[in-house]
């Protein structure tokens, strides 16, 4: 099955309806761990609402993965898998690199997807025939970078700090040996990957929902994105996206030497 | 003497000419520094340049500093200081945090000052009746938080390896006690301190124009900001960046107990 572009469209637009206006407002914020610092906000929770109905009207033997309301018909052929903000920290500080993530699974595997900003008026997406750029200054086709050399690479992350044991050690060999190392940007960087700006992202701990929509937009703009094993990404966990495969070796080897 | 809004909007706008359609291009990338990373663009370049022409056109009495070119006419009484693109490396990453500071002193002093963000179309500035803000989704007035408790607050710096030695220790009593510590953000830290999205920028190692700009729009907006010795921040080196008074006085004794 494929899915048309403008589906995508529509999802951002439902979807920054609910977040936008809360964007950069006060009293929006709320803890969703009680001691924990977990912050979730009502437009996470109207943007998922909002998100699933739309799914349900157009796809209504599909399944549902949603960070705010849990999973409906998990067992479908098609799931779609969503995180309605990703990035709530930046979402929090006024920062516009969060992004609404949906992605589509087949059979477990990640098909189609999309991450769109809102505030500044961004959507990248990848429904099977690679992956594509609409934003305030224009719209193309994403490619990602040819570099080889991990001396030569720009690496993002969302924070060091997350690393922890063996993952700590490995993830400092890969910073020492890249060019350039960046914090902070949550799904911001895998578009970047996908838009040739950033050559490699490499993070722990994150949920199917976290990723699932992120990996066609890498795999179709001609990158490749792993767990830390080297297996299929759809289940979170520690993520690897490159550039290119040469470049993912060339990490993976340095992740696990 | 007062500077009028719109020529705010005038060198944001001659420096968005040269900087935008550089911006996630390939191939713009130089090194300054042998043998270090301190990439600097034909951007940089060329928009200095274009900012220098304005003011030499509307205030030829003034002098200038900026980054790119050096000082001109340095002991006249008005000092622009210029950094063409704060956030390089958010700059070639793709990611759209980097900004155009222009800044006037007086006797030394910042009075005046802007930061543009052309890719979303931002421009925050305050010309000595408060800080404001033109953006895409409308226009509005800054004004900073009310935190006043350092565990209530949000925490932004460039990276926090930056800091050594006491630095290092200082900053990482007052990182474990705010609530959330966020990297990478480079001028638009100080920006979202002075929109009320974030209470706290704390940074070391700074050149004048780096922060020259952002001083008045800080200031106007209700902030504090001054150098890791409480003195004047106009010189550079350590920043703290407050939201308000008090919150900046409880951050200075952290940093110094």
């Amino acid at each position: 099955m494929q899915i048309d572009p403008e589906f995508m469209r529509r999802i951002a637009a439902v979807a920054a309806r609910e977040s936008l206006p809360r964007f950069r407002q006060q009293g929006a914020v709320t803890n969703k761990q009680e001691g924990g610092f977990d912050p979730v906000t009502e437009a996470d929770r109207q943007a998922e609402r909002s998100i699933r109905a739309l799914i349900n009207e157009q796809f209504p033997d599909h399944g549902i993965l949603g960070e705010e309301f849990g999973s409906e018909n998990a067992d479908a052929e098609h799931v779609w898998v969503i995180d309605p903000i990703d990035g709530t920290r930046s979402f929090i500080s006024g920062i516009p690199l969060w992004g609404t993530l949906v992605g589509l699974t087949r059979n477990g595997d990640a098909v189609a997807g999309m991450m769109a900003q809102p505030f500044i008026g961004e959507l990248f997406y990848a429904t099977g025939h690679g992956s594509f750029y609409e934003g305030p200054h224009g719209a193309n086709k994403l490619t990602t970078r040819p570099t080889e050399s991990i001396a030569n690479a720009t690496m993002c992350t969302t924070t060091p700090f997350l690393f922890k044991d063996a993952q700590k050690d490995a993830f400092e060999r890969l910073e020492n040996a890249v060019q350039l190392s960046r914090y902070g940007t949550d799904c911001y960087a895998y578009a970047m990957v996908a838009a040739g700006q950033v050559d490699l992202v490499v993070e722990t701990a994150l949920q199917p929902y976290d990723i699932v929509a992120l990996i066609p937009i890498i795999e179709q703009a001609g990158g490749k994105i792993t767990n830390w094993d080297g297996g299929p990404a759809e289940q979170g966990g520690g993520i690897v996206a490159a550039a290119n495969p040469r470049l993912h070796d060339a990490a993976m080897k340095i992740l696990h030497a």
